[in-house]
């Protein structure tokens, strides 16, 4: 029996609820189709921080690193622990350690799922980069406190960086309908977006079977709103990937359904897989986060792992559910009672 | 009878047709009020750039100076100047150099306004940062062409440039329903973001009777497309800002009724009013566009000259046209007919 062997870091608020509710499913799913998961759990998380000082240990990376998947809850809880210290010691340097370029995010409506739009025939792929641009870092303040203060923050775009996320969309819109929408503001930004956008023409000559379009990321949030079917798979830097891609968990009707995958297009570290939401602190006690989300990140991981079909069970009992109307609106229900149906579902 | 003198800058595209359409509403709804409106006519414009070599004159900006307002249309035509040069060499100088540091936009659905939204009760004001932030220009790249390009583009926030929008903000909110949201994303950029968010907290102290709400860019999104109906007034750098006011725009029904003020509040250089939508090459010669947008606008500048009666006139006149069903769809209806009906409402 094939056996992968998963690092589960549930993290802060409802991100252990969502693992421990999807765990079993993704479980069942892979041994009905002859695959083992293994699971290790790690508890870093803000009350990690607050026993040892950081929000993982030293080797943290390097441990996770042996694993073929790591499988991630939610990270932060600012009440705690500042979320530029909690982000930025686990969360943000596992993306960027293991060279997860790719941030995957599907959008679509779940059959029982209501949405803000009155559209509801949509069926996007969103593509961020996930390693450098907006999110870099490098930048710095001078004169602090006076009327003369500075504030700077530097978007940096490698070569590297654009070209693999761009093939990497190219690629996947390849596999689905053929289209790729690029998201940039070169009339605004002259220097980062102007090369992003010559990189899209330039990589475009290798794909010609995909039909390649440019937009500005104002002009993409108001289609996203207002024709959202006519969208296919998205690309967009760090900074303009995250709005979009709440944007898109906002018409796909929220936060509840909105899975991900930070993706090593490359093999050369593990992939990543985690709900888009946060870890909602507000609600962490009352046993009502929707695993949905989580759920299907789960799926998405076994799909990545070569286990096709366990994933598609896994989408198919998570519809099942929706379709009853079970899931679909926030609060509703009991993360156990949602989690319980699709197990049965999955039977 | 007070007179004020304002420039007219058709622009490009459907610029002048849709200045043209509300020119005369405005001047009626004027006079009806005891007040003369003189207009200046310049055509600066990609053709302008055409014939001179420029979008506008040397002096130009000098020009402007001596008028009340300037009533622009659209900027912009790629196809035969590209954006590179035509917004940086007409719209984006007369923001900067007349220090029009709030960009206000207006959203809510008129009446008969059909919205992409299942939703429709909501009334938020957004607050753009006009003149620094994201778009500075600060940047540039090394190693063009090479496997080693890099590309860097710097946001630069100023205490003034900060200070100054926000207690703008913080004034609108308090003549309206007293909630502000303060956007940025203070958990992924680190310096400009929590300076941003560390000068809304300041300033706070001043306006007690203001309710603050800190809000990240992803989240916003989201929110004003799943729960419009809980913001007032929403403040944001120039790039959110500018992304949140297309989003504002989709809600409000689409492009064809966003309209926009740059403000200059300590009236040391006059303010400019335009609608949203930029030149729409495509239709440009087709007699469709909507003018309501730019009627709109025209309002807000009637109101910020000091003759708000002649502005809710104006405003009661599009929403009785509006209400009819006139202008509500795109494309449906043409340009004068619609202005007609404005102007026939106005008696
Ligand atoms: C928490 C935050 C740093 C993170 C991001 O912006 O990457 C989140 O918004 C996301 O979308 O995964
Ligand atoms: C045309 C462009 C430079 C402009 C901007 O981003 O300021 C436009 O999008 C706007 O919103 O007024």
């Amino acid at each position: 029996m094939k056996t992968y062997r998963i690092a589960l870091v549930p993290g802060d608020g409802i991100g252990p609820a969502v693992i421990d509710a999807a765990w079993p499913i993704l479980e069942r799913a892979a041994s009905r189709n002859a695959i083992a998961l293994e699971a290790t759990r790690f508890p870093w998380s803000c009350e990690f921080y607050h026993e040892t000082g950081a929000m993982m240990p030293a080797d943290g990376i390097e441990t996770l690193r042996g694993f073929d998947a790591v499988f991630l809850g939610a990270v932060g809880w600012p009440a705690k622990v500042p979320d530029s210290v909690s982000l930025h010691g686990l969360l943000l340097p596992i993306r960027k350690a293991f060279a997860q370029y790719a941030n995957i995010r599907p959008h679509r409506l779940l059959p029982g799922a209501e949405g803000p739009l009155r559209r509801e025939e949509f069926d996007i792929l969103c593509i961020r980069e996930n390693t450098e641009g907006e999110y870099s870092g490098a930048g710095g303040r001078v004169h602090l406190g006076t009327p003369e203060e500075v504030a700077v923050e530097t978007a940096i775009f490698t070569r590297v960086g654009v070209e693999r996320i761009l093939r990497f969309a190219f690629d996947e819109a390849r596999k689905r309908r053929g289209k790729l929408a690029s998201v940039t503001k070169s009339n605004a930004q002259k220097h980062t977006m102007v090369f992003w956008d010559e990189m899209t023409k330039l990589i475009a000559a290798d794909y010609p079977d995909v039909e390649v379009t440019p937009y500005h990321i104002d002009a993409m949030a108001a289609r996203m709103v207002m024709a959202p079917e006519t969208l296919d798979v998205v690309v967009a830097s760090n900074l303009f990937g995250d709005i979009l891609t709440d944007l898109g968990a906002a018409i796909q009707g929220g936060l509840g359904f909105a899975a991900s995958a930070n993706i090593n297009p490359d093999r050369t570290a593990p992939s990543m897989f985690e709900p888009v939401h946060g870890s909602a602190p507000d609600i962490a006690h009352l046993g009502i986060a929707n695993p949905i989300a989580a759920i299907w990140s789960g799926a998405m991981m076994l799909e990545h792992l070569g286990a096709g079909e366990a994933a598609a069970d896994v989408m198919r009992a998570v519809e099942a559910t929706t379709a009853r109307g079970l899931g679909t609106m926030p609060g509703k229900d009991k993360t156990d009672r949602i989690a319980d149906a699709v197990l049965d579902a999955l039977g």
